[in-house]
């Protein structure tokens, strides 16, 4: 996504921080204590400016539910969503997905959501792909036993990479879309790239896959 | 495939069959022998008019490739084709996959093509679609180890339903295309099917499958 700077976002973070957690390092397995009670916990990588999860937070109010974001200037965005929702069942976290084990101890997860990831179509950047398999190896690991990824993209060649990735891990397939919207699915809660490429025609791909 | 009849069909069935298997049973386990060499063996089920099987049969002269179609007035058009090309490695056989054990024995194959194969869209025809899992059984069965089934269809329904149905069989993606033209792969050989829904605009989706 492109980043504006916004020189206040650090002020701004250091200001909010019962909704942008600081040190996430310390809630590793404590979790449900910060929310307060003992919810599933659904993680969503990527959060961007937080349509998704504050759509789904509002959804599903017997769900916590964690955004992770790593660019600053655009988790202020999904802050200020939280903060004006009131919602309760919703924390940020402006992190680096890389480190996810350092945030979440085993089992501590049951969804995690892969919306709208950096395609990295270069094939020197595979490592980079949210569905690469360093990465589903962590999933693995902080996800519960019958704990579930969900992928949603536009982008037909991470899509379809993801799928062989995550059949050569091993992940079982449970659900594919091939054009989500024509599913007419009322549940379904939009990103902002999501409204914008399907209000363009485009088909959305939709996966969910277990480990 | 709308069949029409065709009154000399089963005459010009007696009269060809060098090229249209009367007695496939018979041949269990001895296909390669028939073929009069040990070039691997490549199926396709529900080879219709025969456009593929005879393009692919041009295209790689060194695999012995078998079609499966049970309609006879389709497989007449398959059969005219064969004998026009003058191709050695391809026969065919008229007869209903779900009795696929009893014409080939377990490893003898080593390639499964299913090419636009009829979607059965109803919950109550699942059990007749080519990727339910007791065909699955029946390919694993006459599949060598590390045989591969390919997957193509214009009907997306299908297609999330086969890839949901592989994996949830065991299956590994090893590649998945979801606008098989796209690629501009020149070694695909299209069906009349394919031909006729690309030329439309309709993406041509692919994958490939291990046990």
């Amino acid at each position: 996504m492109r980043q504006r700077n916004k020189p206040w976002a650090d002020d701004f973070l250091m200001e909010h921080q019962e909704i942008v957690i600081a040190e996430p390092k310390e809630n590793k397995g404590k979790w449900k204590k910060i929310f307060g009670n003992t919810n599933p916990i659904h993680l969503e990588i990527g959060t961007g400016k937080g349509q998704f999860i504050v759509g789904m937070a509002d959804q599903y109010p017997g769900i916590n539910f964690i955004g992770i974001e790593m660019a600053k200037s655009i988790i202020v965005d999904a802050a200020q969503k939280v903060i004006g929702s009131e919602q309760q069942n919703v924390l940020l976290v402006n992190e680096n997905a890389n480190d996810l084990e350092e945030f979440f101890a085993e089992n501590e997860v049951s969804t995690i959501y892969l919306n709208f990831s950096d395609p990295w179509p270069k094939n020197r950047h595979e490592k980079r792909r949210l569905s690469y398999y360093t990465f589903l190896a962590q999933y693995q690991n902080v996800l519960s036993g019958n704990g579930e990824l969900i992928m949603k993209t536009d982008n037909r060649s991470l899509f379809e990479y993801s799928l062989v990735s995550f059949s050569t891990y091993g992940l079982q397939l449970e659900e594919v879309s091939l054009d989500l919207h024509q599913l007419n699915d009322a549940t379904n809660v939009m990103t902002e790239y999501e409204e914008k490429f399907s209000n363009k025609g485009q088909p959305i791909y939709r996966c969910t896959a277990k480990f």
